[in-house]
């Protein structure tokens, strides 16, 4: 395992400790793998929460910060952090106007983060909403899109759902905008290599030395095929054929395109391809 | 070799089409693998350019833009750019103020920078000055620090002279800025993993599975010891202790610490550590 860390079990609080000496002025961490404004949640807003395991950089901790997320829990590599740490990331968040939690369509996330907007409405009274990022589009068929996992398009959906929160919208405003966001995302991620959990010190699976896997999740989830390596092109034509079908465009139609790392504590040969259509598109949702 | 390329012999001027392509508010590309500013150098201002091989990006190319470079010269991966495309870089950026040409301390560059100095004061009248970055600390003694290659240090550099060029010094306070910042730089790289040229599709060398490169230069330059893999910790402080044994700071000393990857077309196993002081700080120079 070629990786520069200490102990691998330490390896997600390091890098919290990190992020926070590096940049005081944008992060601060008021409990255990719970990360939040430094300033505090803006006044006067609905607040935006995420979580999720860790390995991802930047996603989705540096997401924190003004126009983007209020608050964020933080799990292990790959592993959902608990109720109790959503549930505090919420109490952070919360200014009064109400919380919306928005993550990506993993099991564990889910059933923590539900767990935890219960225990926030009986506790402390804040109301709370859900937005589930399923941008993976080889994750599922489009005729099952609700199980679909949420990649590379969560960034979109931060961004626009912490500018409709910086506009002054109510809760209920925030939400149908994160959620209409979320509607017309999609992504598709390829690899070259396998992800290596630190603690487990292993490739989780193996790829031949001129193998390339097309449509690889964010955890290395099964992709839908293995070949030799393509050309850039064949990819790239492959990955924006495989979204367009998904969701046609029509002539004119207005994208934003993000060519992404999937993250890793040394940097994978994976990417990922996510387009979300402009408010004057003709993309559904 | 798990690149995602198309032919090895296009990287290159693909790479500069899609930077252009993606970005046409920064970028242009007047001539073959000569970059400018979308808008054209600065009116009123001195000039700054830069160049070297490719496989270093954001080095150099990215770095055209406000507040930074106005041209840059770009070669094949890990190759000079021919003295006439500096010269024209160098055309590109003067706005009658003169030109400095700021850059790391290779060879070619070096040879083929100064002929292109001579073109342009012969053929287009053009006053040039000249600033190596020699921020490597462990690629000569400090007693012969001329022959120091430049790393990451360039980016603090470029920063400083075009703040030093937006203010409106001439060409000579210009140049001081530079060589004031030049003289102030101190940089450390280690390795994990080898450099692959595309158009070679080979490792220019091999590093253990468990082992890692202290000092390795940007093209893969051999350093100043193989290890088997240390921790975070350890690496981290070693840097350090060179960089500041190098050039020593007093209590309460300003610094800019930035911590890179050296680039590659998939990101390599590489880092560097580069420190500047701040105009308060004791360093010499």
């Amino acid at each position: 395992m070629k990786k520069i860390l200490n102990q691998p079990a330490h390896y997600v609080d390091e890098m919290l400790e990190g992020m926070i000496l590096a940049h005081p002025d944008i992060y601060a961490q008021p409990s255990r793998r719970v990360v939040a404004r430094a300033g505090g949640a803006a006044e006067g807003q609905v607040g935006i929460v995420s979580g999720g395991g860790s390995g991802h950089l930047p996603v989705f901790t540096g997401y924190v910060g003004e126009g983007f997320l209020s608050a964020c829990a933080v799990g292990d590599v790959f592993a959902s952090p608990s109720a109790e740490q959503m549930a505090e990331a919420i109490r952070l968040a919360d200014r009064g106007k109400g919380v919306l939690c928005l993550y990506g369509n993993y099991g564990g996330d889910v059933m923590n983060f539900d767990m935890a907007c219960e225990m926030v409405d009986l506790e402390n009274d804040i109301s709370t909403s859900t937005v589930l990022l399923t941008d993976d589009v080889v994750s599922a068929p489009r005729s099952e899109a609700a199980k679909r996992r949420g990649v590379g398009g969560m960034v979109f959906a931060f961004k626009i759902a912490g500018a409709a929160a910086d506009e002054g919208l109510d809760l209920a405003g925030v939400t149908a905008a994160a959620q209409k966001a979320a509607d017309n995302l999609v992504s598709i991620g390829m690899a070259l290599t396998p992800c290596i959990i630190p603690q487990h010190g292993k490739p989780t699976f193996e790829l031949g030395e001129n193998e390339m896997e097309m449509g690889m999740g964010i955890h290395g989830e099964r992709g839908i095929y293995r070949s030799a390596i393509k050309t850039a092109d064949e990819i790239a034509d492959e990955m924006l054929d495989q979204l367009v079908s998904d969701q046609p465009l029509e002539a004119g139609a207005r994208i934003a395109l993000l060519v992404n790392s999937l993250g890793a504590t040394r940097k994978r040969s994976f990417i990922s391809f996510t387009a979300v259509s402009g408010p004057g598109s003709t993309l559904s949702g």
